[in-house]
């Protein structure tokens, strides 16, 4: 039967691709490290999944469409604490930094509007365009640059007329770009000009290294109307499958208009909420010592791959990915043939093909994701499976 | 700042209309009945509530977009024990109805297309269809028919070249109508003739009185690659908080499709997805006996309302609303003012004006429509407060 042209042009997640081949390594028996996905391996705070075990109500009722007033009570607190000032009516609790990131395109967008977007760029961004009918315009960041957000003066000739957002992830997935206050400034100053919202998805917020401070776009206080918030408990708190995020703005037409998306879907899990509820009673220590643990791994992920020939890599500062430039020309063949392929000692790696982060065509061609949420001694035996698995491809393929 | 076209057009939820009015009343310390909402007070089975408190996961991880395969495999064997044969490729689970009846707009119907729907129907599928830019072409059935599913012949004048599907909730909210084999036959016959998908939203299927059975479409056996299931476990098992949801159908190609836009959003919520793992543990009785307490608050309904002079209603057999046409005007304006300036004995009651099911212009306009998911005696006291209202409107506004 006919299926929708929209539904159809729509990709099948780039990492959904890649399952068959892992099923090709597993069924040799050959086991598959996931370098390829953002799940985090550290355990979820065990005050927040206590919280829910608690849940002593009887009829487990349709939340309000904004949020548990408890769950948009805690955020104000959350946000509070890190100096950013939110009343309940700035927010709307979403299912996942996902629906925050849908809502945010529908209300700022008509169809065939068009957001800016610096690339390489989180790859779900393409389907929340394609499912609100709006186009992205990426404009390029580089591994040479450690992907530091494009200037002003090269966003601004992307803009066009039905150009309505820039937006961007900070600290960034997939290159681990922290981007500065100047850098941001300069953005800001850009939609000013423009008049463009600001789209700032600051999922990872805590996780930065070297010393950096954790920071909002809030905290520029500049052209706070334009700033729309795009956050989540999935990655802060290694709470992926619970599904909750934030959409947060001060700009009250625009919220209000946002919780007419949240009344259309009535509201998000009751549970999860009251999980979201508990976040104040984690200890300060999961997210430092969290926070450590990433630093020590892209550490060693960087020292491990800086020995392996003919590959380079950014210099990552925050979140926990790093784009990586191999010695072959297509890393999607390679991506698929090191799991169809090869073993070292039994085992393979799953990387995330780049070029679909770009949304450019040709480019990234040579580049792979690696997401380094797992156990060091297993990054560092992956960079090893990885670096004997680009000697072998040499040898075949060149 | 400006905001989308689409978003300003929306509507709000029309319950949020009259919360202002509601607010009046609770202001004078007016106790408020809510029969205007779809929200069981029946309590959710102790089992699915006890499957999450014993979750012993350490980490929340994303589920798979389609559904826990645990999960996917109970609804399996849900479907299979009421005799409809899927496999787990034929189903997405979704948060809620809401996001199935989404992506069932979505992957049938490009920008512009249209759905025909017979009106009152569930006010909400308004929102999923702005959302995905589809428009309705509801078709009138009536309270003096007791709101029979249209003809075939009816339905079919208003198909045009642009029209996709045939939707419809059987038993349907707000009419509490349950469509009949012949009926569903010549709708099936009728989508087979013009190529078109028919969506059937099923979530009230077990709550169906005088000695009906419940049934689905998938029982006629007929045309089963353009028939999508909607289905929930809100309503069944009074678990609406939990917000689960499935998508289901034996097309190949649309649940692939439909698999991309679960994709996106990566997964839905894990826990409440452990507690839908636990359905089949729910006893049989909890649905028998909810299945009577409705039918008994039903009858009761029924039987006050009858007393009520200048008062019609329909007859409902399923779910858990009835439509009811009030000697007035304008039943939106009787429903604010019922909140703002009446009370008996310090009670008042809310109900949702019926125009919104509607959405044909001038159409329900004095016709309301009451939810009865509460205590008989409330329901017939809520029922005394309304006849008392009504002859105290009628003084002041005829
Ligand atoms: C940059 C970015 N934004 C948003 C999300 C969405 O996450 P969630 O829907 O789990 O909150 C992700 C997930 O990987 C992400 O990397
Ligand atoms: C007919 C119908 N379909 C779908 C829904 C959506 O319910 P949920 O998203 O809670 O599954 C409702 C809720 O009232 C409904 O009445």
């Amino acid at each position: 039967m006919f299926q929708s042209k929209r539904i159809n042009k729509m990709e099948c997640s780039p990492i959904r691709k890649l399952a068959e081949f892992e099923a090709i390594a597993k069924k040799k028996g050959v086991e598959v490290i996931h370098l390829n996905i953002g799940q985090p391996d550290v355990a979820t705070p065990v005050s927040m999944l206590d919280a829910v075990r608690k849940f002593d109500g009887t009829v487990l009722k349709y939340a309000d469409s904004r949020g548990l007033p408890s769950t948009v009570d805690t955020f104000i607190k959350y946000y509070s604490k890190i100096g950013i000032d939110f009343e309940a009516r700035d927010m709307v609790v979403t299912n996942g930094g996902s629906e925050a990131l849908l809502f945010a395109f529908i209300a700022t967008c008509d169809i065939g509007d068009e957001i800016i977007v610096p690339a390489p760029y989180y790859s779900n961004y393409n389907s929340f365009a394609d499912i609100a009918n709006v186009k992205f315009n990426p404009v390029l960041s580089t591994l040479e640059e450690d992907y530091k957000l494009p200037s002003a003066a090269d966003l601004e000739k992307a803009i066009t007329d039905k150009t309505k957002a820039i937006l961007f992830s900070n600290p960034c997935n997939p290159t681990g770009a922290v981007y500065t206050h100047e850098e941001l400034m300069e953005v800001l100053n850009l939609a000013k000009k423009h008049d463009l919202y600001v789209i700032s998805d600051e999922v990872y917020r805590e996780y930065v290294y070297d010393g950096l401070k954790p920071m909002s776009i809030y905290d520029l206080n500049y052209e706070t109307d334009r700033i729309i918030l795009i956050d989540s408990l999935s990655k802060r708190y290694s709470a992926c499958g619970a599904r909750v995020g934030i959409i947060a703005s001060k700009n009250r037409e625009l919220m209000d208009n946002v919780l007419k998306l949240g009344q259309s879907r009535l509201s998000i899990p009751t549970l999860e909420q009251v999980m979201a509820s508990s976040i104040l009673e984690v200890p300060e220590e999961y997210i430092v010592e969290t926070q450590k643990l990433y630093e020590r791994r892209r550490n060693a992920v960087i020292d491990a791959l800086s020995k392996v020939e003919g590959v380079k890599c950014s210099n990552p500062r925050g979140a926990f990915y790093i784009m990586v430039r191999l010695p072959v020309k297509d890393s999607d063949h390679f991506a698929k043939w090191i799991l169809s392929d090869f073993d070292y000692e039994g085992k393979t790696v799953m990387v995330a093909p780049a070029a679909k982060f770009y949304g450019i065509e040709d480019y990234g061609l040579n580049e792979v994701r690696l997401s380094y949420c797992l156990d060091e001694a297993v990054l560092v035996n992956a960079v090893n499976i990885l670096e004997k698995a680009l000697i072998e491809y040499k040898k075949i393929y060149e």
